[in-house]
């Protein structure tokens, strides 16, 4: 035995993924795919390493700190993606041409940021991103909105809420308060109203405007039971010529009309913090879990090719909180059942019937059911114990006797049951008739 | 218009995938996943950053010079991850408990090498590895091959030759003719038989070993017509009791058992270049590309985690060069249909019926059926022209009228034709014969 050279271990912030997990992550996206492609939504990928100009062009200080940036071979300057939009903005610009508009993508993708990680944060992490570019309609907003509805309702989520509000609107209230100047530290405190309440709001807001303009922001922010109110309010607040909150009422129609009242909020808090949006946002809470935060955000923005083209191209999306929602599924115990196929074991009888273990193996993988042939002669029992530890429910038992015969044995792992003497066809019907009755 | 600020481009080496291709190199990796999933491999991943101390452990100058390393914001020397099989080493060493032996992995990711881009070569690709570890036997070596052969079959691709050698039979062959000492330099020669020829390795041999020794080692490295006669040979020049020709035998009888004879070759002259291999070598070539170099290569190897770990872990398994299988499925016209799915699509005829596109289009998804509802109001001939330009077959035509009529018309936009005055449950019914009707 050689003593290691090399400890073996993880940065900080990243993470291994053991079969178990990957599978359910794997499976979680896979629905997410599946939900995008009904919509006709198309896959694009982007290099994880880029110019560092690129990247940072548009991010202040903080974000800047927490790029992985450095040399590459050539000296040049680069940099690891931290997020997928100023690629997709990059990668627009470039091909706006060949893509045509409007246009509508997703991307499935790791990013990287070096930041202090802690409970639920990671430095290397999955981003989600869907969005519908080159058009500005409620419906684009409208659709968004049910993607983010059919990417809960994929993963069998069903009480969820997706707030939704108009970043302008707030602004219009703003204004008409005389606030107009201080509108992005308001929009900061407010949009924390979730996390850290309306008192903590009010004394925060308190720092920064009088009293009275208080009490009109937080009556403006205060949810009502129904969209319908919650629009009568902002017209009452806003006038019911107001343009923006004309948007929000084309939104609830659509919402009306597909029945779907009962999963969206008009939450005027919503506001989200990015100076980047700047039409409808949305964010989306899972009942009973809403202080994890939101596991599918987004909103509207006004243009997102700016740095890098002198078109404009605004557009509409939302991004999945992958890890978040692997959270919640986790606690309610909903994670996508690890192993999917219920899978046949064909243990080692006899080593000289290796080919024949593989020929058999094959005819079964032919008809659809999972297979794995065992690989050393070791006691049954051990082999039927290892097949139990992999959720193997059904072994083929051959030896050389049942091979000269031309039959098989199928034994229940879980039952300790045998069918004994079967022909392949025979078999082949059974093993199909126990997968299907273990899967109901 | 603003002059863009900072011109869009990307690295050198470095590619953006567009829907097109992105869509084919996702629907490559599915059916490589489903025939992983079908043999009971199981899915993990692994950070693309690491300690630069783990990933570079093990590796010579070379390899070092492209490995991607920097100082991350702790100042901890660290490298993005230049393979999968360094990472998988260390993900044994510190899982392998958990994990249980013996175990079969499959990680299909990312890797960068700074290495000088050129035709087919990238400095961000993906890899596709699939790997038995813990167990060493003619069935596991068995089994990596049959993947390797459902892999190509999996992409409609039925003119494949598997090459398949035994690192140590042309060991023990060298030390036979006193060459021992020189065996690296030798193999490495040899293993450039399909790129240069026979008898430019016969030049590059003849300046390292007498020349009896060259024509025996190029009698040795001649393919013969079957696997039996080639076997033949090898129990000639090396005895028939060499334990490594015997393993080679017990290979060709599952090949022999499967009747996969034609899809198979036993050829002397693969040694892989990597000292890393110890048992069972192969590549796999596609008639007619075989310049193109192997689109699916590995072996056995005698210790995997010997860098991290004290314990000995041996392995087999091979890697899909994923690049060259789509280069060549490209060439021969064989690229996954871009759109799958036939797909309908809604025009806006009336913007006040934006609900209503919506709510049909959700009727039609839960049949399966993928619609893109459009988010403008334009001319139809516009419309129509963009869903061509998206392949969309098929279009759904409501105004104001055929709402409050509760009818729909579906316009076929390449036929050119309509089918008027139907009701939902009707439009279902049509929609999936018209689509089932394309497909075929």
């Amino acid at each position: 035995m050689m003593k290691p050279q090399i400890e073996p271990k993880l940065l900080k912030g990243f993470r291994d993924f053991l079969p178990e997990n990957e599978i359910a992550r794997k499976s979680i996206i896979k629905r997410l795919e599946g939900v995008f492609e009904q919509f006709n939504f198309v896959p694009i990928d982007t290099p994880a390493i880029e110019y560092a100009e690129i990247l940072l062009g548009k991010s202040g200080g903080e974000t800047e700190k927490q790029v992985y940036t450095f040399l590459d071979q050539g000296e040049r300057q680069v940099a690891l993606r931290f997020d997928l939009t100023v690629p997709f903005a990059r990668y627009l610009a470039m091909h706006r041409h060949e893509l045509g508009l409007p246009f509508k993508r997703y991307h499935i993708a790791k990013v990287w940021r070096g930041e202090k990680p802690h409970a639920g944060r990671y430095r290397e992490f999955m981003q989600c991103d869907f969005d519908i570019v080159g058009v500005d309609s409620v419906s684009a907003d409208f659709e968004i909105m049910l993607v983010m509805y059919r990417s809960m309702k994929a993963q069998k989520i069903t009480d969820f809420k997706i707030h939704f509000s108009h970043r302008a609107v707030f602004n219009d209230f703003l204004s008409s308060l005389g606030h107009a100047d201080k509108a992005q530290e308001i929009l900061r405190i407010v949009d924390k109203t979730k996390k850290i309440g309306i008192e903590a709001v009010q004394t925060e807001l308190s720092g920064l405007i009088p009293h009275e303009g208080i009490d009109q922001i937080i009556e403006f922010v205060t949810p009502l039971s129904s969209i319908e109110t919650m629009l009568q309010k902002l017209q009452k607040m806003l006038g019911t010529d107001n343009a923006h909150v004309g948007r929000l009422a084309g939104i609830y129609e659509s919402i009306h009309e597909l029945g779907l009242e009962s999963y969206f909020t008009l939450d005027s808090s919503i506001t989200r913090g990015l100076d980047y949006y700047t039409g409808i946002v949305f964010e989306t809470f899972i009942t009973g879990y809403e202080d994890l935060g939101s596991v599918c955000s987004g909103g509207r923005y006004g243009n997102l090719v700016s740095l890098y083209a002198s078109e404009q191209i605004s557009g509409v999306g939302a991004s999945v909180g992958l890890d978040r929602l692997i959270a919640v599924l986790e606690k309610r115990a909903g994670l996508p059942t690890t192993r999917q196929q219920l899978a046949v074991a064909i243990p080692v009888i006899d080593l000289s019937l290796t080919g024949y273990y593989h020929k058999i193996a094959e005819i079964l993988r032919s008809e659809g059911i999972v297979v794995e042939v065992f690989h050393e002669k070791k006691k049954l029992v051990w082999q039927f114990a290892n097949a139990e530890k992999k959720q193997i429910p059904f072994a083929i038992l051959v030896g050389e006797d049942e091979r000269n015969k031309n039959v098989l044995h199928i034994r229940d792992l879980f039952e300790r049951k045998n069918y004994e003497n079967l022909s392949i066809p025979e078999v082949i019907v059974k093993l199909k008739e126990l997968i299907a009755a273990r899967r109901s």
